[in-house]
């Protein structure tokens, strides 16, 4: 890798992250029973640390789970949120329990994301504290998404989980919330789109929609 | 660009990816008087709309800022903010204010990142449906980086303004909130480090001390 930061990307590298960024997926379906390499693993967390942070206060912290007894707890409390979420979702409900929404058992690796207790940093967040912790932490999320993705892995970001039970698992301190469960490891396929529109659930809305020029004029 | 997305990513194409990661930088030195062509403008905002989302939400607008006189009421909202902040910092406000924290009036685009009315998703967000939208708004920004590193340009966060006034500029309804304002364009050169390490504002943390096994450990 060309560390010179002077050197201009040429249209191949380009290419390259703009394909990472088209084919990354939020994955739900992984081969079972893999293993990562030690220093693939690294190499891919190395990538979440490269994150850019607001005022480099670094608002997140990652616990890998690797007690296989903590892994079944964890895919139980993701069980019953899913169930929680079919209730909430009403006349939705049945059609959304037939959506495969978490790959926590399949999954080479499962990462829990954490929020830590804020450390008070005020450069860059003195009028909006806790959203830039969160984008920070965010933009890390993103960085080992695309970072997998090269590496031909999925991800899939599982926040459909009752954070205080899984706080208690994780054993946080009070002030430190988990923002979901992170599901890294090979899959049999990429999903050609989200799977959620493959699915029907939704489609998203195009680029045209969200963008606006000076003030908002959403209709 | 192959968009096989069952075709492997190759080495070189890992390494790209990479490269973009490790060489993005926060930026808030531009190189006055640019103009980005309307294509590359386009395919850096797709890159961002190509981003996941919890839900499929999509939660985020970006209105880009083409008014001049608009730009520099927003830069005077961050001046502002900037001097609150010193203030704030109490003994370091002297040294802070001697780093240059925006680049509003230089770079080539201004986009002020929005966070639109909550839509209601329960998707993924039951139990922490705000935190969940700010992280996507995360995703998507960090995209938006990757991708202008990726085409030599610069990039900077700048969530130093207090939001109220700034929602005023952008005449958002009740319940859309700015996340800050994003500069982009070409710079005379890239921060070899993040500016903040590089101006001996702050250190950043090592990974390894991020990162615990099965349970919180830290000291």
């Amino acid at each position: 890798m060309n560390t010179d930061a002077q050197h201009p990307f040429d249209a191949a590298e380009r290419a390259a992250v703009y394909r990472a960024i088209a084919l990354r997926r939020d994955t739900r379906h992984f081969k079972p029973g893999q293993v990562l390499p030690e220093e693939q693993l690294l190499r891919l967390l190395q990538a979440l640390h490269q994150a850019p942070s607001v005022g480099l206060m670094q608002p997140w912290r990652v616990i890998r789970i690797s007690d296989a007894a903590l892994r079944e707890r964890m895919a139980a409390l993701v069980e019953a949120e899913r169930q929680a979420t079919a209730l909430a979702l009403g006349e939705r409900g049945a059609e959304f329990l037939r959506l495969k929404v978490e790959g926590l058992r399949d999954c080479a690796e499962l990462l829990a994301l954490v929020l830590p207790p804020d450390d008070g940093t005020v450069f860059g967040r003195r009028t909006l504290p806790r959203e830039m912790a969160l984008c920070s932490a965010g933009c890390a999320v993103q960085n080992l998404w695309l970072a997998a993705r090269a590496e031909n892995l999925g991800l899939g970001w599982v926040s459909m989980v009752e954070p205080a039970p899984l706080a208690d698992l994780l054993r946080l301190p009070a002030g430190a919330q988990p923002l979901g469960l992170l599901c890294l490891g090979p899959v049999e396929r990429f999903y050609e789109a989200p799977m959620l529109e493959q699915q029907g659930w939704r489609q998203g809305r195009p680029l045209a929609e969200l963008l606006m020029d000076n003030h908002w004029n959403e209709g």
